[in-house]
């Protein structure tokens, strides 16, 4: 249903409707109530339609992908479309890259066509410097802004993520408790969420009593080749690669296999997302599965809630799960008889 | 620009700028002189208009991935949305699974949508069966419709494909002119592209004399896991696995590994597609570039030609090439003063 359908069923032109909807000029209350009971009548959030009526695009948002060849955003393009799609919504999508200037320009494009709201794939979008982030506040003075595994404080930004700083320190601790000694955490760039996973990490190190100092690799080169972690890693005898996604653990898994080094035995490896890079490694990787099908039905779940003026939270944070596989040991089970009751404590704590 | 940007430029009314542009309703020649001027000031190419104008959605094109989690359709998106962007116009995207029916919501909501042209990104469109294609024929009558990587004969539907017949016959010569002997190919789910893919790959058995009968495996359900394999391979003491796709490939050096076999000294692997994923296992995969970025901006520029009424050809057929690494042996440089006339007549007929 579009203007020119609603303008035929109501008897009344093109542009009295486009003025109902948009409030602009003057229409008659009968002939603006009549219309409204129209649109009313087929189902359709007037909220969601006024904003699209400009161009009469109605139910379409914007789908924005810094890089959808991403195994993380493909699998969130791919969940977040078809949930869109059920709920009777279209999806403009743009690739932006990762430069400032660039991802500014997909929001302009996507608001110029005049989707109903915005969907921004991965924490990428978010700037450390805090006047960066303007255009994602701009946007969100015109249409909601979606956040999916992002944040950012503003009355019309929501945030949808998954706890990656708990996610990660639960990884961490699986291979701690799996009799690591000298862990590392290996990372691309830094975004928000790879900030978050850095300090899951640490936290879990001190738990641990392990310092964390100079236990982090961060390169925004690391490009999941081979080449990169031979001339990182040095022989530091690392016990424990601890990795941001799955390809880099299928590379850190293909770094250790060169070196001779047996997985999980003198090596532990983690992957993050549980995409499904983690069955293409020669070990299977044990990943944290951050629930990307959950994170795309919640953002449009409240998308809908949104148009629908209903109060919703501006962050919503959720907790993923380890998915155990074969890349790191086997918990040794503790003796119950000779469980002490310092263990027990050691366990709560640590869980 | 939209309907409401020319009306207002134009002094026209919207119901009169639209009557001008679809032909529809009684419009004054002089007037329609008048709102086409504006259009062609605009640089708008009238055609792609004249389509979008009935919502109003100018230059925006559908795409129709069955699924983008599948590293080539991810990829395919990626580059196709991106040169899409550079000339001026939006993406639709939907994803639509493999089944005929939600393949054919898939065009019908993008029809609904008003798109000025529809991409389908691999082979997956096209049926077996002349009827369950009807469903590309009848949205070619509103809009063409470009196949990548798929052929259809239907005067809007346009092909741009790479010869997959040929790459994949190429890889096959490849590991038979490294010493290999007894080939097999894998494959997962028949499609237009597999389906050539065999072609090739029996082509070049038959070159060197060797049976392709029992050389095939085809699995709908073989999802790029280790036991799949497992189970079908069987110890049939293959020497070169020819896989119809980089994830297979992976999955094929995870088997040969498990199976504590040499690659490439006792089986050579290949993949296809370059994708990211011939760089992920422990060796680098040899696999057969078939250009996506090639395809996917041939294919954009085949579109505006058509908007423009430019004749385009209906099926455009490329090459790709062959980028070996670790998974095949190297080729055994003959030694020149030996070569016989046999040999060179026989590298001759090879390539």
């Amino acid at each position: 249903m579009n203007i020119f359908d609603i303008a035929k069923e109501t008897g009344f032109s093109i542009a009295t409707v486009s003025r109902a909807i948009n409030n602009s000029g003057y229409v008659s209350e009968k002939t603006r109530a009549k219309i409204m009971k129209v649109i009313e009548e087929n189902n359709y959030s007037v909220n969601a339609f006024a904003r699209g009526m400009a161009t009469s695009s109605m139910s379409q948002v914007g789908i924005v992908s810094t890089d959808s060849r991403d195994i993380y955003q493909a699998e969130s393009i791919y969940y977040l479309q078809n949930e869109l799609k059920a709920k009777g919504y279209t999806s403009l999508l743009t690739c932006s890259g990762i430069d400032l200037k660039d991802k500014q320009q997909a929001i302009s494009l996507l608001l110029s066509r005049n989707v109903d709201a915005i969907f921004l794939i991965g924490s990428q979008f978010i700037e450390p410097k805090a006047r960066d982030n303007e255009y994602l506040k701009d946007a969100a003075k015109k249409v909601p802004v979606f956040l999916m595994n992002g944040a950012l404080k503003d009355p019309n930004i929501y945030s949808i993520r998954c706890d990656d700083e708990a996610g990660s320190a639960s990884v961490t601790r699986l291979v701690l408790e799996n009799g690591a000694k000298n862990p590392l955490m290996i990372m691309r760039r830094r975004t928000y969420s790879s900030a978050k996973k850095m300090r899951g990490f640490e936290n879990a190190c001190k738990e641990a009593g392990i310092d964390p100092t100079d236990r982090i690799l961060q390169n925004g080169h690391l490009d999941g080749m081979l080449e990169g972690l031979t001339d990182l890693l040095d022989n530091r005898e690392y016990d424990a690669l601890v990795c941001a996604d799955d390809a880099l653990a299928a590379s850190a898994i293909k770094y250790c296999l060169h070196q001779n080094l047996r997985i999980p035995e003198d090596v532990q490896i983690t992957g993050y997302n549980n995409s499904s890079l983690s069955h293409i490694a020669i070990k299977d990787i044990t990943s944290y599965d951050n629930r990307i099908e959950y994170l795309c039905s919640t953002a449009v779940s409240l998308m809908n809630q949104v148009f629908d003026r209903q109060e919703v939270p501006a962050d919503s944070v959720y907790t993923g799960k380890i998915i155990e596989r074969e890349s790191t040991r086997k918990k040794e089970e503790k003796p119950k008889i000779k469980t002490s009751r310092a263990e027990m404590d050691e366990d709560e704590y640590l869980f």
